[in-house]
């Protein structure tokens, strides 16, 4: 699969409008081929009861890493299913997650990868499988 | 395992303290013995770019059943692997998940459930597990 | 998505080719629209080394239930993810697993469903996304 | 977690007694703290019905690599859940999977690994969980 890679600053821009990872404060900062690194800054409204950084909040973040990575190639596509191992508590801290494309065909890629602490520590490891549509990103356009 | 259920009222009160669920405007609605089910009303915050409900709004609710589910018998539970699939996109509109109980030893407990939207259709499926601690909620109490 | 039920003897009959499925002792024994029953007489030869069944037994025993459900509308599938969990050790028994069409759309499917022991036990609790191919059982007789 | 490597002799004897890896011609050819590679000579008896290697056969081949790489410090451990994506159908052909330990706790430890052909193409990736035993190999010895 010879696709190009649209580049961070178009892969930004499309995401730009995704709401609840604005919410959740994600940013996406690299970006290649089949790959993406995202960050979140985790700070109190992202943790549960016991003060640790939610799983919601991390899945987040991996189906970002993800998604991120699913469109670096300008095809369009959907997270069809994920699973998350959740390895060690996060605190508040800046967390990353990167993910890396293991498989792509006309339909189907996968993803896996990890978010880490900022000291590098593995918090959760994940993969997910996206569904390919039709569509490219510079179509949204009007 | 004959642990006792907590109620909807002590269980609402330990989870009041989840910055995270609170938030993504989470309410648990419904509980028994190693049940729950819980409500987000999604609007414009939980949307992505596609104005899709955002898998990680989907997954935080997913989540949050089964962590109800995992705390009904007082017992402290994590997550540690969840799956979820993404099967029909949500959009604004009050979504419910609800966690079951499939299985429970002294240290693992297993959860599976839906994601549905106000009509009773599927979004999401999954089955998430969890490793139960050795507190009990009423312990946080000072 | 209103496609007909194949029958059990046409499934039974296009499955009898497996041939992985037929070492491990698997048979066919209900299914109908979207839901398949399936169940392997567990002896010596699925066991481990501490004498529990294989993870690899019950995987397939889960695999061939989403499989034959899968195909019951008589389009062919193949599976691209599943999740396992193994929540009770098996022993030498006789096993079933059965799975349910969560969702079905015109490329993906998603089934859930339960390996259990003769007693009536769960074993293992299974997710299972298949993907649908463009061609039909009875295309497959020459 | 400093717990030695018990050696591949030691791995290998106690995978010995594992009569369905057996069944499926797995050997574990290379193991070091917290990993293993493991191999299946696939043939016409690992086959679906459509002449590629069965799930199940791919499944077993990835739960060894898991398994062989959690016992490589000694202790005991039972897989509690898998995940696996297929990404390419296996042929009759040579197959490798390999396990590395992601993380490890005093009760779980986490896995993630891909099954890939002689070719080095990748067939499946894979992302398991253990929980520890308190036994450990030498134990089972008479």
């Amino acid at each position: 699969m010879h696709e190009p890679f649209i580049g961070l600053t178009e892969l930004r821009r499309y995401f730009s409008k995704d709401v609840f990872a604005g919410l959740c404060g994600i940013e996406i900062i690299e970006a290649g081929p089949g790959y993406a690194r995202v960050r979140m800054i985790a700070g109190e409204q992202h943790l549960n009861g016991l003060l640790m950084v939610h799983g919601g909040a991390l899945f987040t973040l991996a189906d970002m890493a993800c998604a991120a990575a699913a469109h670096t190639r300008g095809r369009m596509a959907v997270a069809v299913n994920t699973t998350i191992s959740f390895v060690k508590a996060g605190k508040a801290d800046t967390l990353y997650a990167e993910a890396h494309e293991e498989s792509r065909n006309h339909k189907l890629a996968t993803y896996s990868g990890k978010v880490i602490d900022s000291a590098g520590e593995t918090l959760a490891l994940f993969q997910g499988m996206a569904y390919l549509k039709a569509g490219h990103l510079t179509q949204n356009e009007e």
